[in-house]
């Protein structure tokens, strides 16, 4: 029985979740809990509610769109991805897994199809680490990655926790009821974007994922002796951010070493102060991430650039503190979800190709409670994470329709 | 004849003129025409009129006030300097020239010493650099060292020019007249803290400066391609923060290698683009703050460090925009100002050191249309632009001594 997705709806509806945006378009900025977060959300709400879907938010704002199957005392299949967006992003990282969720489950509702399985969509909170600098932390939360007194240690740049800023943005319900057990759910699958070049690359319209990259980051705080950038000589400082510069470029040389292409490190945000022209900095503080398919080789390079940072910081004469945010292993997805997804390709006619996937994902923790397996789509040129970040319709539907039937068959 | 300055009341100013703070004390952070800046220029307008010193401002808030000499035909004698702060920085960098400037004048006019020149006291607009980019701008628009066209070309943060601030900050007039003649001054003397650690470590009250070190700033765009911190490997990256560290390493290596200790080099802001901790950095903004006490040789160093910032962005395929903001060469102090501070300082018993500024002042641009001096005070361990600044009364009242007993002697 072939399953109807409504392409022309789910694209008008992911250009109107465009619009909830702090930053011009094209670009995309939405982050967790501002007021375009909260007008997005009640967006998708509205449109569940308009499908017939039950609603439920748990106290973090993690939202679950549900379709009953025939069979409630059976776990549900689940689906679902993020829509928040880091500054000046692009507009299909994670809502085209809500969307394009959403669009799965109408369409199997529209189907007539009679599924056993209840069917959930979830709206997971900040997949994007913006606000926190953790990412996925509504699916950490649920699957008890991140345990409470962790979330409620968490700042943002205000110096606010998750549980004031949650309660402000209206979420109620308590903070130990978001973890979910292991017998929630019957599988979970998530359709999402490559953010990187291969399937274009391939011309292939559909990405099985095999396995999720180990990612971890780190915050480093570096504390020198300012002054003013005339009077204090060379010999006699202790600046900051030329140990933050020297720290930066070690951790590229520890990823372009490790030995495999698949190792990757980044400085994503680089603070001085006192950020003034005339003004040796006192102070930097840098965010470090790092990834690789394979966990040895990732803590490997983790501690390389830490005893580079070391020396740095001890030659420099400068105070360094490191912290983990986290680190976590990679996971694999389920055998049996990966065929149901390469079946559901072959009954469409779409090729399929294995990979892996380096950008990490809330399935990343949905895997500790459940079976799970990805579905990619192409993205132009590999872009994800900008403003020119794109995924085509015809590429969007393939992906849904894969979706939808992986989804049907799981739960059948 | 012994001139009498009232220690005290000096010390009562300063500490008030610090509480004009958008920084939790002791750090002083004040903007050039925010509402702190007004507050405080209206605090010294307020004890100029009480010493019944006559006032006038200019367009861009330079604030002149006048102790009519007995010849009004002969030009007069000027001293002075700034209040504004660079952010989280300290009370005495420039303060102590302009309340103690006006401590010298009140202290001339209560002794009754009959002076053919008039004097006056300065408070230049925006000495740092902060708003504008540019230091000194007020003396350099009186020095016509910047020309109203390179004024009005000036944006701040919000895009705003110069006129539109001074505007809104209610500063009448017209621009064109803020530059001044030739034969405006006869002299001017600046009191300024040492900024550096020199007096301190000779264990000398007086420093009677002979040269200020040539200083020059540039601004340094960088933009490379952003992207998923997961997915794009390592050699298909251009980060631009990464492209900045290297720029910054070999700016702290131009200095260093230049063979001379007065040579320094100094990146004081770095901005990153769009900040994320994982996304990679697509574009990065960077000051470059070099000085030295010889003009050749600070060129040459932005010679190398241009040649460096070239190579690093070619090899990186980055595009690299170089903006000197200002490159301008040192001043020399005259003879008969040195002369006549050493003078002074003999008589009051205080030994001097002749020393090179290598902190720039708004004295390096009255350089062009008149004779100039300047007098240093210790600063505790050199500090300055921290909050950790500081000067002693017992250091501050010597200095004004100095320069009262100065101005004296240039007036009669």
């Amino acid at each position: 029985m072939r399953i109807k997705i409504n392409g022309e709806r789910l694209s008008d509806e992911l250009e109107q979740l465009a619009c909830f945006s702090d930053a011009p378009a094209p670009a995309v900025t939405r982050i967790l809990y501002s007021e375009q977060d909260l007008k997005a959300r009640d967006f998708i709400k509205g449109l569940a509610e308009k499908a017939e879907l039950s609603i439920r938010e748990d106290a973090l704002g993690n939202t679950f769109f549900r379709l009953e199957g025939s069979d409630p005392s059976l776990s549900a299949v689940a689906t679902g991805s993020h829509i928040d967006a880091i500054p000046h992003s692009g507009r299909y990282d994670g809502t085209v897994g809500v969307l394009g969720g959403l669009e799965a489950l109408r369409a199997l509702k529209e189907s007539g199809l009679e599924l056993k399985r209840s069917l959930e969509l979830i709206l997971f909170t900040a997949e994007e680490p913006t606000r926190f600098g953790v990412g996925c932390l509504g699916s950490r939360a649920m699957a008890g990655t991140l345990s409470l007194k962790d979330i409620l240690e968490l700042k943002d740049e205000d110096g606010k926790s998750p549980d004031e800023v949650r309660r402000e943005a209206g979420f109620k319900g308590e903070l130990e009821d978001v973890q979910l057990s292991q017998n929630t759910y019957h599988a979970f699958v998530e359709l999402h974007i490559e953010q990187g070049p291969l399937l274009e690359q391939k011309n292939m319209p559909i990405g099985v994922v095999t396995a999720i990259a180990a990612p971890s980051t780190l915050h480093i705080k570096l504390e020198g002796e300012g002054g003013h950038a005339g009077a204090v000589l060379m010999p006699q400082r202790k600046d900051a951010l030329l140990a933050a510069a020297e720290i930066a470029l070690s951790a590229e040389e520890a990823a372009r070493t490790s030995g495999s292409i698949d190792s990757v490190a980044t400085v994503g945000i680089l603070d001085v102060h006192p950020r003034a022209v005339n003004s040796i900095p006192s102070r930097a503080f840098m965010t470090l991430d790092v990834r690789d398919t394979n966990l040895a080789r990732r803590d490997k390079m983790i501690e390389d650039i830490k005893e580079a940072a070391e020396t740095i910081t001890a030659d420099r004469k400068i105070k360094l503190t490191l912290k983990t945010i986290n680190a976590d292993p990679p996971a694999t997805c389920s055998e049996h979800i990966i065929h149901a997804t390469e079946a559901a390709a072959r009954n469409l006619g779409l090729d399929t190709l294995p990979m892996v996937s380096r950008a990490y994902h809330d399935t990343l923790f949905m895997a500790r409670i459940c079976s799970v397996g990805m579905i990619f789509i192409p993205c132009k040129d590999g872009i994800s994470h900008r403003p020119d970040e794109y995924a085509s319709p015809k590429d969007i539907n393939k992906g849904v329709r894969v979706l939808a039937q992986t989804l049907a068959d799981l739960a059948s």
